[in-house]
């Protein structure tokens, strides 16, 4: 029953109510209940409908968030103009195969000699499945996707600390880790531990439910039988025939998987952004950039070095250097979206307000670092039945990552063999593009070690700080520069918009940098409508 | 240093002296370290050298098992002869296309619509990563394998008492889960519950590992928070510009995710059997059968229905009726590969010994059942964000699961409707397959209520009960039945070998069924080489 004449609250009305009267924690259960739930902010393509007749805009990089911005812009009606550092469109979508050439900071250039098909994906490597903006524009623009290995139980956990140094299977040590947790918390349950938190029934469903999950025999104990190796993998599997039996094998104990790698490892698989399913665009990740330059490919000039970004109430004037002749240029608009990473955008002379200017240089980048490795067969798969997914070190590689695509094929493959964050990355960073291969050898050699050298045959680097035209991998925000900075970088500035992955909360991620892009033009076109 | 004269003991009298002096753990710490761990039992092919001139096998059934072991025998020297019952190879290993005609026991015939390039396979859907003597047999026989995705956490869990009655995420109810068995656990050690069995210092470094991978707060809570959300998604995830901020979700209560279907399913991906990374041939799974088929083609005989199997000194002599003419028929041989089902096998007239005919009784089978329902659009992927995996169920469907090829296509995609088993199967069985596409139509609802019955196009069904040559899906072994029969079940019976999955401790898989036929072909030529 409805009173007809009083007006329904909105939604957010109705929220902010309950949030007034009755704390955050009973917002967030009426949202739950109202079915606000949600894995995206996208919503399909901005509606830009209204645009002036001849307004233009400027584009600044074109990289995802640059060509997005240019493809809806005109699509909208505006004449779109995007300036390019780069011989190349994608930005950090990048993929190098063979025959590239790559001339990093300090001048060391890499020839890469990856056989044909072969790729190493410096930048972004792979897809959430709730990254819902990129997947659209895949779609719409003909980038064929196929999944990309996330979690593979039989990948490796390395610690020089644990193990006696050696490396463990992830299904092993993850077994071990819930099968332990499972028998204490039983433990605390038959002790009387828990009484006062949980009711006497809820004791007893949740001592089934840690038998099964943890792997328990009926004694509650977290032991050598068919329960734990069902879990952790067998001494001997179940076969057929005569030896057919299982054989159970020895868990480790407590103390062994309380090594951080491990928990590390299982927390690792369920961050938001890395559970499962994931994609890869089929050929390698510069597909994408290439499926998105098509469609905008007419308005890129290439090879143009900004210099300047000046605005008045006229308009934005930049100037560019052409890299080829040399050439000083200006372009010139009614607006301007830059897409030029911080890190770079803040040593360019750019006409905004103090506190914008603040913001630009506020925000720190990371120098992340990956190496190819481009061995002669899979023996990840032939010999250690290993199909795509990671192994995780303490080592500064990090990880290694294998191939998910052509499985099982008797061609060479590319291994990424790092990819070294924080102080392993500095340290491989600092060191020359062989110098990076043969440290990634003997590291990633701990995982595979009858085959990892024998087989290698070529690799590849990128350490992002070193890069000339990113001078680093993706901003690094923290709380405090968040609260200091972000709306002041993500608003708008007289005539320009910043758009990418440093004006997003989904940072170093291909689907931050085409949000924002949305974001920042739809604003953009808001003011440029009833300016 | 090492004393010459003295005889190293084998590795096995190693662990036997190891388990006489210090037990059976020890004897399992000892083999994990010796490097005893083992993903398969399987060696490579086998070695059956010194076959005897002109010696001859007679293979019955044309499944993978049957197939296997003509493809080796010959390949050894041996004079091979498949009698298969169907028109068809490859048994169990089986594919329903549009255009297939099936009549089940009872006399129900489904004609099946689907789309070209649709399929449901009926039998074996997926391959995990350490079935190497597939995968071998695969590569080598030119089956091209995809992945299947098999762990989703985007897909839906539901249980009709839970939730109130709403499917939920499977990451959060996973993540939830976890949350708060980590704070429970927490809580037991901050009130000092596990001073006894953890030492300080571990108890320290499990609380941080709690915290990690529970996703607590600083005070060691599951709560709304970004570190909860983190694990089980956001109430709103972070985007990009102004409102890039994620908003923090709330977790359901410890009472709710005590739901066994949440700790089912948990413990369900951590099934040996069941572990990432899998696969699937690239165009259904009869892809595999007709591989296999292509090998060994000339050697089949269809529509061979065996009717009785005789052996004496002399050799074997089997009875059958060619099914097209109803003609009685003979075939002798040196020697038999039986693989028919033991429930088909039960009926005919065998001549072995009586524990072998009594062992041939006294496995049950499972009566499993598949519904395949095809849709007009990928609505799980367009509305749900679900690409792969499975959502499951309390209700007899107990799952739908989610196809894993032609990912964001538009065109019309078959959907696994239902895996029911037990009673559910039971149920599912009794009725007509109209009746069966409704149920599953009916009780899938409850995962996608606006598209399920809105996008269905037509469907097909198998009540492995009813499949007139196999008469059930698979043999359901209990701890009982293996100890009075297994070893007999898979000893020789003077010609006599049986082979196939319900000869195996990977019983309802096709590695199972692989690596018997390989165990029963290499004792059997043993056996005839020393004939």
């Amino acid at each position: 029953m409805t009173i007809p004449d009083q007006p329904k609250p909105s939604r957010r009305q109705l929220l902010s109510l309950i949030g007034k009267s009755a704390g955050v924690a009973a917002m967030y259960q009426a949202m739950t209940s109202l079915g606000h739930a949600a894995e995206t902010q996208f919503s399909g393509p901005p509606n830009l409908s209204g645009a002036k007749k001849g307004a233009s805009v400027l584009v600044l990089g074109a990289g995802l968030a640059g060509m997005l911005a240019a493809f809806e812009l005109r699509k909208a009606g505006y004449s779109v103009r995007i300036l390019e550092y780069q011989p190349r469109a994608g930005g950090r979508n990048w993929s190098l195969r063979g025959g590239d050439s790559y001339t990093e900071l300090g001048g060391a250039t890499q020839h890469i000699r990856f056989q044909k098909g072969n790729y190493l994906n410096p930048g972004p490597w792979r897809i959430p499945h709730h990254h819902q903006t990129l997947l659209h524009y895949c779609k719409a623009f003909g980038v064929a996707l196929e999944p990309f290995i996330q979690l593979n139980h039989n990948t490796y956990v390395h610690s020089p600390g644990a193990f006696g140094g050696r490396p463990v299977r992830y299904k092993e040590v993850a077994a071990d880790f819930d099968g332990h947790v499972a028998e204490l918390l039983s433990k605390s349950i038959n002790q009387k531990g828990l009484d006062a938190s949980v009711s006497r029934e809820d004791q007893e469903i949740l001592l089934e439910a840690m038998r099964s999950w943890g792997g328990l025999d009926e004694n509650f104990q977290y032991a050598p039988s068919l329960a734990s190796s069902n879990h952790r993998g067998f001494e001997r599997p179940g076969g057929g025939g005569v030896e057919g039996a299982p054989i159970p094998s020895q868990p480790f104990g407590l103390k062994e998987v309380l090594d951080p790698q491990v928990w590390r490892s299982m927390s690792f698989f369920m961050n938001y952004e890395m559970q499962t399913t994931m994609f890869q665009p089929v050929g390698g990740m510069d597909m994408i950039g290439k499926g998105f330059q098509k469609q905008v490919k007419e308005l890129i000039t290439y090879n143009a070095k900004v210099t300047r970004i000046a605005q008045d109430a006229g308009g934005v004037t930049v100037s560019y250097q052409d890299i080829g002749s040399g050439a000083a240029q200006e372009a010139k608009a009614d607006w301007c979206v830059c897409t030029i990473p911080l890190s770079v955008l803040s040593q360019i002379d750019v006409q905004v307000a103090p506190a914008m200017q603040a913001a630009i240089k506020a925000v720190p980048y990371g120098g992340q670092v990956k190496i190819g490795l481009e061995m002669r067969r899979r023996f990840w798969e032939e010999d250690d039945h290993i199909y795509g997914g990671h192994s995780f070190t303490a080592q500064d590689i990090s990880l290694i990552s294998y191939p998910n695509f052509d499985f099982f094929s008797d061609r060479p493959a590319v291994l990424l063999g790092a990819f070294a964050n924080g102080l392993g990355a500095y340290r491989l960073a600092g060191m020359t593009p062989e110098q990076r291969i043969e440290t990634a050898l003997a590291q990633g050699a701990v995982f595979h070690p009858a085959a990892y050298r024998k087989e290698f045959m070529t690799g590849a680097s990128v350490a992002w700080s070193r890069v000339p035209w990113s001078l680093g991998c993706c901003a690094r925000w923290n709380e405090d520069t968040r609260r200091k900075h972000y709306q002041t970088l993500v608003g708008l500035d007289g005539r320009i918009a910043l758009a990418g992955e440093h004006a997003s909360y989904i940072g170093c991620w291909m689907e931050g940098a085409l949000l924002s892009s949305l974001d920042a033009i739809t604003r953009l076109h808001k003011r440029a409508s009833e300016a």
